[in-house]
């Protein structure tokens, strides 16, 4: 039985990496057409995939709402997830543009090209919409795609693969193009996280759990990020009222995302002016908060912080604070107890904000302006696949470019090494 | 005891992660004054580098005469070291690089701005000059880096690095910003390579057994290439007496390097004609040709290759020679037994080579020149610390573009999220 999944498992990876050469030579047109295709498919196989997605639903009526809605698909989601295939096909190509050439001594003209990655797997949770966003993405920037989504949302994935697949079909496309695991065995994962002599790159979309999970067992190398614990440093030199603004947004606009602040700095020569409206502003929306002594000193029913806070990740109307000497301490904070994600300094101090730009080692570092901005739509890239806190290959936002490599392609006339 | 060694460690990976928060805020002028001094302290203590060095000999009697010729050094080579330091100052510094800069319809001005990595660690086996040229590119890149040399040198890298440390503490550097692993303790690899919270990347230099441990146990990115098995591919269109130059060039100048050709695949249309007297050549500069059924009628003293000589790296004088149909047989067999690192077509038809050019899934691609120039310094890039044949981050040639990153600097006005 294992030795039969494992055979199985390592044929979709063959099947993938043999597309994969093919898909890397196809045009853009090509490509667009199959992603026009895809998205028609999903709207006319519209029942089924509802159909499938209440199948679903009926047996996870034990987990919580949460989860339940980000498993849940309407007409209004299947319509969303279309058009992303759509918005897809009006993304420029990065395959193929030439990134730098140049001659070299001896006469050869080096051309560094820009160039698919190959096949790439993604592993994901309970969001069924996953599943067309990756085609797409990797579709079109010339990859060939494994999808393994969550067992609870599976009928919803085979559903929507079919509709999907059904123009890759219809395009006469290798099968091996995209690919959904099908079985609910977890041992799937294991043995795909194995074959690195077929697949290139892991990318784990989901929780934290999932992602150490896929981190400790991959021997292919993972982009991911783990988790986002965001600052916003208010300087001595802040403008008080944007500061404010930007704080309340980056916490309160829609907490349970990875680049909402998780933490809120504050100079404490500005911080007797600054916190009581801030922090009556924070208790009115529902926020709670944990503060330093300092804090707690300024606001009395503000909860004491513990270490643990300040590398807590809430996700929740929940907000660490923490009052500090100067712009030396908020970085050294940032730097200690951050997640190297998004950080924002307000101030109107150039020599400070840059200081805090170039020295905070996070993918995003910001000047007057709210974290929540850390996203591929948002950064104008069309889409986005993950945000990456690594610093290698990929780092903030990832869109199509960042699912390409390059390769130097070198025209001589003859020439041999001296 | 390995307690104590395991603290050592973390206390060298620690250090090396609080300097690189100032290493990468160095002016070039800065870095390239420490790097000169560096030269110049390779020479003033050329008589302790030379002693220490004849200590490791005396130690490594034996040894291969290889081994002990990678492992000596004289006045020569260490001049060789000062002076390649020296080229590092001439080169452009990566870091503060603006890679691309717009403006988004929120108004904000976003940056792309190249950075260091943070923390290399470096894995090499016995070259001691390794030690130099690593120090000057991590350096110049703004990286601070850990050093781990192979025990049979570590008197030689010893002596270098005090010298150039000293140079660090003559500029008042941070004392992590360059490392030497001293313990010849084996295990203290084992635990570098977990260090994942303080290191950004390993980089292994040597054989593949020392590349697949490092990758069997690092919990740290991995940029590495296991071996080169390169092809040249003389097509139906090939210019021959080009192809002839190309091909003993690529096999004959330096068989022990990465880029050197393995294995020749040549065109049907053509083998009658091109392959006696290319044959007869390689037999005059004593290579062993190891030939496919096709190979072996035309020269009768050839040997017959098996199924591992095609993916053998010999780094030697043996060549492995095959006979293909058609272009299509050409690629799959390069993309199948080949390890993705250069690879050449010799043709004179401009269609032919581009297929070949893009569906050839190798690091470096050629038209009409020899695999042997895939090399940084013949690359026009100065200085190389190694040859990637993974896909992320970094493929091909490495050098200190190779060893930053990137991260996103955003300039706002108060802007928050809608």
């Amino acid at each position: 039985m294992k030795k039969n999944l494992k055979k199985e498992i390592e044929g979709i990876a063959k099947m993938a990496l043999a597309a994969s050469r093919l898909l890397a030579n196809l045009t853009s047109d090509a490509k667009n057409a199959v992603l026009k295709d895809m998205a028609a498919a999903l709207l006319s196989n519209k029942q089924d995939i509802l159909k499938a997605n209440r199948k679903d639903i009926s047996s996870s009526r034990s987990k919580g709402k949460a989860f339940i809605d980000r498993l849940t698909l309407d007409e209004a989601r299947i319509r969303q997830m279309a058009g992303a295939l759509l918005d897809v096909t009006r993304l420029k190509d990065p395959v193929g543009e030439l990134m730098r050439g140049w001659n070299t001594d001896s006469g050869l003209r080096i051309q560094k090209v820009r160039s698919p990655i190959g096949v790439i797997a993604i592993i994901y949770e309970s969001r069924p919409n996953v599943t067309a966003d990756c085609v797409g993405l990797c579709l079109k920037s010339g990859n060939s795609v494994i999808l393994r989504g969550g067992s609870e949302s599976l009928n919803s994935n085979l559903a929507i693969y079919n509709a999907l697949n059904s123009a890759i079909q219809k395009h006469g496309l290798p099968c091996g193009s995209i690919s959904l695991i099908k079985t609910p065995d977890r041992k799937a994962v294991d043995i795909l996280l194995k074959l690195n002599n077929y697949i290139d790159v892991v990318i784990p979309r989901g929780g934290e759990e999932l992602i150490k999970k896929v981190v400790s067992s991959s021997r292919i190398p993972v982009i991911k990020h783990y988790k986002g614990i965001c600052h916003v440093y208010v300087d001595a030199w802040a403008d008080l009222n944007m500061a404010e603004k930007i704080c309340f947004n980056a916490k309160v606009q829609r907490p349970g995302v990875c680049n909402a602040m998780e933490s809120m700095l504050v100079h404490r020569d500005v911080a007797i002016r600054f916190l009581p409206g801030m922090l009556k502003k924070f208790k009115e929306a529902g926020v709670q908060i944990r503060g330093c002594a300092f804090t707690r000193k300024i606001a009395k029913w503000v909860q004491r912080a513990t270490e643990k806070d300040y590398r807590t990740e809430y996700l929740d109307l929940i907000l660490s604070v923490k009052v500090v000497e100067d712009l030396d301490e908020a970085i050294a904070h940032i730097n200690n107890y951050g997640s190297h994600h998004s950080d924002s300094i307000v101030t109107d101090d150039y020599d400070e904000a840059l200081k805090f730009l170039r020295q905070v080692d996070s993918a995003c570092v910001y000047l007057n302006a709210s974290t929540r901005f850390t996203d591929g739509n948002q950064f104008g890239m069309g889409a986005e696949i993950g945000i990456s806190t690594d610093k290698l290959h990929a780092r903030g936002p990832m869109a199509l470019e960042e699912l390409t490599t390059y390769k130097y392609m070198v025209f001589g006339s003859g020439q041999v090494r001296q």
